[in-house]
C-alpha cells in the first residue's frame, strides 16, 4: 500500500478512512498520541513509544483497548504493510464515542493508526530557528492532541522560512513546537528536566545517553534564552530528528562553535539508529 | 428529525456523520466552535455567537468558508428542522483535511454543525461547585478545540456530583470549565475582566447589562478564592445557564446572602430570553 491508516479494526488508504461525527476528538481533541518512524521496515524505538503512549493515556484516565504487545504487533505489521522504506508511523486513541459532554462517557476508547511515507531529515543540516512565548497549558509532559499553540508556532516558522519555534516562558527556554531544544556550553550538555513544561522526548533521552556515553557532561537543568543565544552549540531533537544543530535564532546567527562535538554527538545517534533498524 | 449533523453541506443524523480522517482536527484540535440553544424554534442570540465564532477563527488564523448571513441562515434552517422544543445548536470550522503536518495546509476549512434536543437547567436550582488550578493554554479568550482540561475539570466535578470546576491561576479565580462565574457583594457585581484567561461569555456580557439595567454597580476585576469564598452570591453563566447562584464550593455552603438581588437578576435575563425566543 501506499499509505495505511486504521480505526478500531478497520484498514485503508487514509484519504478512504472515516470517523464517526461523535468521536470525542472532534469536539474537546480528546486523547493522546505517539509517533516514530520506521526504516527497513523497523520500527524505531517502538517499545520505548508505547510506553510512552500507555503513560500519556493513563495522566489523562483514558484505558487503552489494547495491550501493549498488541499496539506492537499492529504497528510492526502496518509498517510492514506500506512499501516506502521510510515511513511515519503515528497512533493515537480518542476516549470513545458519544454525544458531546464535557464529563468522561460510558464508552470504550477509539484507536487509530496511520502510516504515511516519510523522509528523515539529513541530520547534518543546521537548521533556523524562530522564538515565540509559550502559552500552551501545563501538560506539555503528556502528548495531547491539544496542539494549537504548536500549530500557530509551527505556522509562524514555515513563514519565517525556519524549521521550528522555540517558547520561553519568561526567559526560560522550553521546547519547540514539535522538538526539544538543549545547548552544548564550554563541552557539557545542557536541557531541561522532565516536568510538565516539556514532552519527555525519547529522542532527547538518547541524545543525553549518547552523552554520557561519550563523556559529554549533562547538566538537566533549565536555561534562558540569553544563554541559548550564548551557548557554543543549540542542538534540536524529536522523533525524526535525532539531532541537527542549529545555524540562526531570529535571524541571527548563533551557535557553531563546537561543530567537532555536534559531529560525534551525531555519529554516535546514527550509528545506534542504524543498528536498531538493521542497516548496518 | 431527532437530530441533524451537518459536515460541508452533507446533512444527516449525527450518529450517521462521518468526517475524513485527514481532518485536521483529528491531530491538532485544530478549529474553534460556538454554541447556544434554540427554544421556539429560535436560535437565541445568534448574531452575538456568530459574531464571537468568527473572532475565535480570525484570532486563529481559519477562513470560515461561509458569510455571517449564511451561519445565520443555515442555523437557523437546522434548528427548524429537528423536532424538539429545545436544542442546543453547536457549530465549529476546523482548518481543513490534509496529510498531517502543523503548519496550516493550502486547503478550504471544514464547517460542522450538530442541533441536538437539550433541556435548559433550572435556573432557580442553585450549584454545587468544586476548584483546581488552571493550567490551561493563554488563549481562553478563543473558543478552539483544545478542550482537554476542561473535560478533566468537568469529569472531576461529576466526580465529586458538582455542576461545575473553578479554575484558579494562583489565588486568582478565571473561570468555571465550561462557564464563567462572577460575585456579588456588598449590592455590587465583580467578574473577570475580558483577557486571554477567560471566555469572553455572552451570558455574562448578557448578566452585566443585567445588573447596568437594574443599577446594580459592575467592577470587571479579577477576584480571588477567599473573596470568592466570601461573597454574598456566586453567580455561574453559561450559554446554555443564564445565571444560577452557587449554594456550596468544595463541600462548604457559600453565598445565599442575597437571594432577592439573585432573583431580580434571573427575572430580568429569563425574561429577555423569552421575549427574544417569542415565548411572551
Amino acid at each position: 500500500m501506499e499509505n495505511l491508516g486504521y480505526y478500531n479494526g478497520i484498514f485503508g488508504l487514509i484519504e478512504e478512512m472515516v470517523i464517526p461525527m461523535n468521536d470525542r476528538v472532534h469536539f474537546f481533541g480528546d486523547g493522546v498520541y505517539d509517533a516514530t518512524f520506521s526504516a527497513n521496515h523497523v520500527v524505531y524505538l517502538i517499545e520505548e513509544h508505547i510506553d510512552r503512549f500507555f503513560n500519556s493515556a493513563e495522566q489523562i484516565k483514558i484505558t487503552i483497548p489494547h495491550t501493549k504487545a498488541e499496539v506492537k504487533a499492529i504497528l510492526e505489521e502496518m509498517a510492514a504493510m506500506v512499501e516506502a522504506e521510510e515511513s511515519f508511523v503515528y497512533w493515537q486513541v480518542t476516549r470513545g464515542t458519544a454525544p458531546r459532554n464535557h464529563a468522561f462517557p460510558d464508552t470504550k476508547a477509539n484507536f487509530w493508526i496511520t502510516v504515511t511515507p516519510f523522509e528523515l531529515r539529513n541530520i547534518k543540516e543546521r537548521m533556523a530557528l524562530t522564538a515565540m512565548e509559550d502559552t500552551r497549558h501545563l501538560h506539555c509532559n503528556i502528548k495531547t492532541l491539544n496542539l494549537l499553540p504548536s500549530v500557530m508556532a509551527s505556522q509562524k516558522a514555515s513563514e519565517e522560512e525556519c524549521q521550528e519555534t522555540v517558547f520561553y516562558r519568561g526567559d526560560i527556554v522550553t521546547e519547540c513546537a514539535h522538538s526539544n531544544v538543549s545547548i552544548l556550553k564550554d563541552g557539557m550538555l545542557k536541557t531541561h528536566p522532565n516536568d510538565r513544561y516539556i514532552l519527555p522526548g525519547i529522542a532527547k533521552s538518547h541524545l543525553i545517553m549518547a552523552c554520557k556515553a561519550l563523556k559529554i557532561p549533562v547538566d538537566e537543568t533549565a536555561f534562558t534564552m540569553s544563554e541559548m543565544e550564548a551557548a557554543d552549540e543549540i542542538i534540536v531533537t524529536s522523533s525524526s530528528n535525532f539531532c541537527s544543530a542549529v545555524k540562526t535564532l531570529k535571524g541571527r546567527p548563533v551557535g557553531g562553535k563546537a561543530p567537532k562535538l555536534i559531529e560525534v554527538i551525531q555519529d554516535y545517534l546514527v550509528a545506534e539508529f542504524r543498528v536498531y533498524c538493521g542497516l548496518e
